[in-house]
């Protein structure tokens, strides 16, 4: 029903949304974003939360990814178990008002000893390969608070593993030790490429963190480099973990500003890397369920 | 002149620090410990700082560890590079008030790509092995918010290796996506131990952290068992980093509500621990740096 008549496209995130109205002809002819994220938003208050949506693009059924489908969103949508490609995310969309708002589940990933779990980056994932964007098969990640390495087979998502990279920096950045030191920008340079290099090592983070602040009080780097040599080292530990084992080029798909550091760092690490717009691939991948939900 | 008059030592840390009257014949008889820290004391406020010591505790020299002499301290007292024993940091005290106040310095360590620094805890680690507590040679940590590695050649600091495990657990605890699950108490049982293990694969700790959300959400794991695997997590991957190619049994100074983890952690690494009380190690060590100022 979404793809025929038209419908909004909503990414909705923990912090932030973004909203996109869909014609008939699956081309978006309107959008905004906005800070009301899904923390943003009371106990109860989805309901004036897209009545706003509404009233900014158009009476139209909304469907909805990322964290609004959590247990701090609108309505829970259960994730689904990989494998997962989008007949299985349209299958299993939760319906929040009917026929007029449905939720896309997220993914789950068991092995072994490992747990993980996503929402919302599926969506760009799938959406990157309907395009073109990627291969249907081959590693690809997701930059962001908490990056996703994801293995796509067959234009489904496989496996994956969550590294919080982007919260680790936040956290050092908003508070303790190296607070102040990472308050400039970081910059893709030789500084970042050595905090890369440092990273890809493997080592113990958390002795090399201190690392950056003796370094400085024994006058062995400039507290200026700190933001770009703690940006290289994190993505660096990151992209040590992400990569495993597998071969072939890696795709880093989200916000240019970020995937930049990740190419760079694939890069360093002797991989090729190729960057996609995330917002582009969110579109074609919400269309992609829409158009199978009937 | 401090030993043989008596004097008021003090270990003036970040957040807090612990005052102790010893006599002229080596032994204290009074003592206290508030939270003011070196963090919580204005530009120019030490003079004030130190006269609260004094009276409290009498108007006695004053011999000062820690924080104090760090560049948010009273008076910076310049590192002194490894090896650093009792002798050398005896040499370079720094004089706050003629004859009346003195900063004993810290250590620096600088070994190929390798810097780090410490302040206070070298105190600690000499006077335990003056006081017999430690062996003279050998390894040894401090675990705090930033936990120190220290390796101890003849009665002398000659390396020394900082992991700051105490400050990431403390972010963690108190924003993110993990913060309101950790803040139930920490238990030295099972948990704890298994989360040890997955510290002690020296994998990466960011995508270790995100599988402790993961796990909950996938029903594998309880919350309420967040606190003690997160602290295991951490302390696990401390001790890899920490334990490196040295044998041998490894002593833990410090708190004993934090000696006791790290002791459970080394423990399941497959080495012997020991565990000695910070607070009766300072005293020892402090007492030895004043005899040894004339």
């Amino acid at each position: 029903m979404f793809a025929q008549s038209g419908f909004i496209a909503v990414d909705w995130g923990t912090t932030n949304r973004r909203a996109y109205r869909v014609g008939g002809d699956g081309r978006h002819d309107a959008e905004f974003e906005d800070d009301r994220g899904v923390l943003s938003i009371a106990r109860g208050g989805f309901p004036a939360a897209t009545a706003e949506i509404r009233a900014r693009l158009g009476d139209w059924p909304l469907l909805l990814a990322g964290m609004v489908g959590s247990n701090k969103g609108w309505v829970e949508a259960p994730y689904v178990r990989c494998p997962g490609g989008f007949d299985e995310l349209a299958a299993n969309v939760v319906w929040t008002e009917p026929e007029r708002s449905a939720i896309v589940p997220g993914l789950s990933y068991l092995a072994g000893d490992h747990a993980d779990v996503m929402r919302g980056e599926e969506v760009q994932m799938l959406g990157a390969v309907a395009r073109g964007l990627i291969p249907a098969d081959g590693l690809a990640c997701h930059p962001g608070t908490h990056n996703k390495w994801v293995l796509l087979e067959g234009a489904r998502i496989t496996a994956f593993r969550t590294v919080m990279t982007g919260e680790l920096f936040n956290m050092l950045k908003s508070r303790g030790i190296l607070a102040d030191w990472l308050q400039g920008p970081v910059e893709v340079g030789d500084v970042f490429l050595s905090g890369v290099r440092e990273g890809l090592k493997g080592g113990a983070m958390a002795a090399d963190l201190f690392a950056v602040r003796a370094r400085v009080l024994l006058g062995q780097a400039n507290a200026a480099d700190a933001p770009s040599f703690t940006s290289g080292l994190l993505i660096g530990s990151d992209v040590f973990a992400g990569l495993g084992e597998a071969a072939g080029a890696v795709t880093v798909i989200g916000r240019p500003d970020l995937t930049r550091l990740y190419a760079a760092a694939i890069a360093e690490a002797g991989r090729e890397a190729t960057q996609v717009d995330g917002e582009e691939a969110f579109l074609a991948g919400i269309i992609e369920v829409a158009r199978r939900i009937s």
